[in-house]
């Protein structure tokens, strides 16, 4: 049997961190080959190029500056040098660059390639149609995509703190070799062929920590946050009913549900960014660069694009927390709507 | 159509914030007599009795000095007197005063009252069977027994921050009752009938607020915390799916469930006293005192009394959770077992 090779088109601090757990998992398995291709954006950095840093001292400077890399992970500059001979390609760029980058590998790849998204959003595609990212990689490289989610946050993974993933498999014969390829001794990862509810929790959670963190500008109390993770919990239910029946109740329960939604409330950067929207009364267009340079908080575009979707199904009244974390990003509701909803949003949804 | 009276028995800060809610909504209903008792446990207060304070100056100085209960609202010093008319006797006392209460009570009220239980926890009987308390009372009192959770934090609610709050009702004729009793602007409250599913989630969640406050004394990440409330959620469920079959899933995406769980185990005194076992070293009986003089916390309390129950049953495996919750508070197991049950938990449970 071949070897299956295994690339990371990505070198932000999420790909970065799986890079170490892939790197060192494929040495240890007999199925795999040794060599982790990983796409870098090129940067010049202290004069040295970003991948001739990583290639000789195994640390992303950008990125994960106290983090190692197996030498076996090797920094390409090119994307479809990285991708040419893989078997298993593993995403992990920001959502707006997926289009372009499929683009780019298009014909390029092997046929039979299986994808990974670790990338959480909706997108665009090219006819204006809102996708999940995994869906938008699978209609423009035509081989089947899978997901892995439940990083929040990514350091606590890369300095070997307990943390829970959960990964949407998409074809049964990848469910063992991707476990394996991702987890290590204190990530603890669960395989589910439920992907798009996996997909779902993981993006619309965003929605959901921007609303807690409304609250939390607000210095509204700890049963107000609960109310919003609850009735947030609830519209997600419903969101993946409508939009991608057949999911499964249970999967709530795994890490991309429960447990992702709730860290990102407690501690994600949508929180932090709503928090200071309510706190400084800056528009969001300039908080979001200030805050998180480098990495687009996508709380507020997913709500935007989930809205879309809502407005033309005439499903807005029938999303009541959604429809007003939308509504106050962009001005329309004030702040004082956010309790509202929870006091009057309906229980029989 | 008589006047339905309404009694609360307990003054303790739960009691006395729901007191307030009852007092103002009897008021408004034409169902209801305008007179609310309240038991109140005898204290002599700079002098004076509580329940002279109580009843001249409305305020419950004791335990909520900076709130003002309605008018209607009487203390008596003897629970007979105090609900020998009711026809709702609403119980908010500890939990370990229940059996005695009930005895006393027992022969002395109306044959037709209906009670509702705002107290977590098991409780043994003479028999040392271990029942939720509603199960108690109702056993003791012969009457059905209705309950009311989602209170955390009774000063939130008494500060008119919105909260939400469970009813599991045992009579369909007091649905609408129990809820118009208890509702207020700010405080939501959502009736089902799955009333064991209710009571039992309000009593679990205080071992895995526990939980919770093991891995914040440990200086655990939010991963790790996610995982405990993720792990404790789906013990839950089975805890339910094993000893009150029959109760629906719908219940636990109630405040009940996933609200008073995820504000449990960021802001419940449980947690703060797990957070203290674990940094100050002391044993749990010392610190119990400490905390929250003239509260119980029940965390310790109720992983004891499950325990049994599992272990009668032999499933103290299949709750790796709750079991290992409860070993460490006993000394049994070290403070490490705690993410080893959560890397080495089975998710097929």
């Amino acid at each position: 049997m071949d070897l299956l090779n295994v690339c990371i088109i990505g070198s932000g601090n999420w790909a970065t961190t799986i890079a170490r757990n892939v790197g060192i998992n494929v040495v240890n398995s007999q199925f795999m080959e040794n060599k982790v291709n990983m796409y870098v954006y090129e940067e010049i950095i202290d004069g040295r190029k970003l991948t001739d840093i990583i290639n000789t001292t195994h640390i992303n400077v950008k990125y994960m500056p106290d983090y190692v890399l197996p030498s076996n992970v090797v920094a390409y500059d090119d994307v479809v040098t990285t991708a040419r001979d893989a078997d298993i390609i593993v995403f992990a760029i920001p959502p707006t660059f997926v289009s372009s980058c499929c683009k780019t590998l298009l014909g390029k790849i092997k046929p039979m390639a299986h994808a990974v998204s670790l990338i959480k959003g909706f997108e665009r595609n090219d006819d204006g149609q809102i996708l999940l990212i995994s869906h938008l990689i699978m209609r423009q490289l035509k081989i089947p995509c899978s997901v892995l989610v439940g990083c929040n946050l990514a350091h606590e993974i890369a300095h070997n703190n307990f943390a829970e993933g959960t990964i949407g498999c998409r074809d049964q014969k990848y469910l063992r070799i991707l476990s394996d390829l991702f987890k290590s001794e204190t990530f603890r990862v669960v395989v589910t062929d439920d992907a798009d509810c996996v997909e779902i929790c993981a993006t619309l959670r965003n929605i959901i920590a921007f609303g807690a963190g409304l609250a939390d500008g607000l210095d509204f109390n700890e049963n107000t946050k609960a109310g919003i993770i609850r009735r947030g919990f609830l519209e997600t239910l419903q969101f993946v009913d409508v939009f991608y029946p057949g999911s499964r109740l249970a999967t709530f329960f795994e890490s991309c549900g429960i447990s992702d939604l709730v860290t990102s409330c407690y501690a994600n950067r949508n929180r932090r960014l709503a928090e200071a929207f309510v706190k400084t009364g800056r528009p969001l267009s300039e908080l979001e660069h200030v805050l998180i340079p480098g990495h687009e908080p996508l709380g507020p575009v997913t709500s935007e694009l989930i809205n879309l979707m809502l407005k033309k199904k005439g499903l807005e009244e029938k999303f009541p927390l959604f429809t007003a974390i939308y509504r106050i990003c962009t001005g329309a509701y004030p702040l004082s709507r956010l309790v509202e909803t929870l006091r009057f949003a309906r229980e029989d949804m």
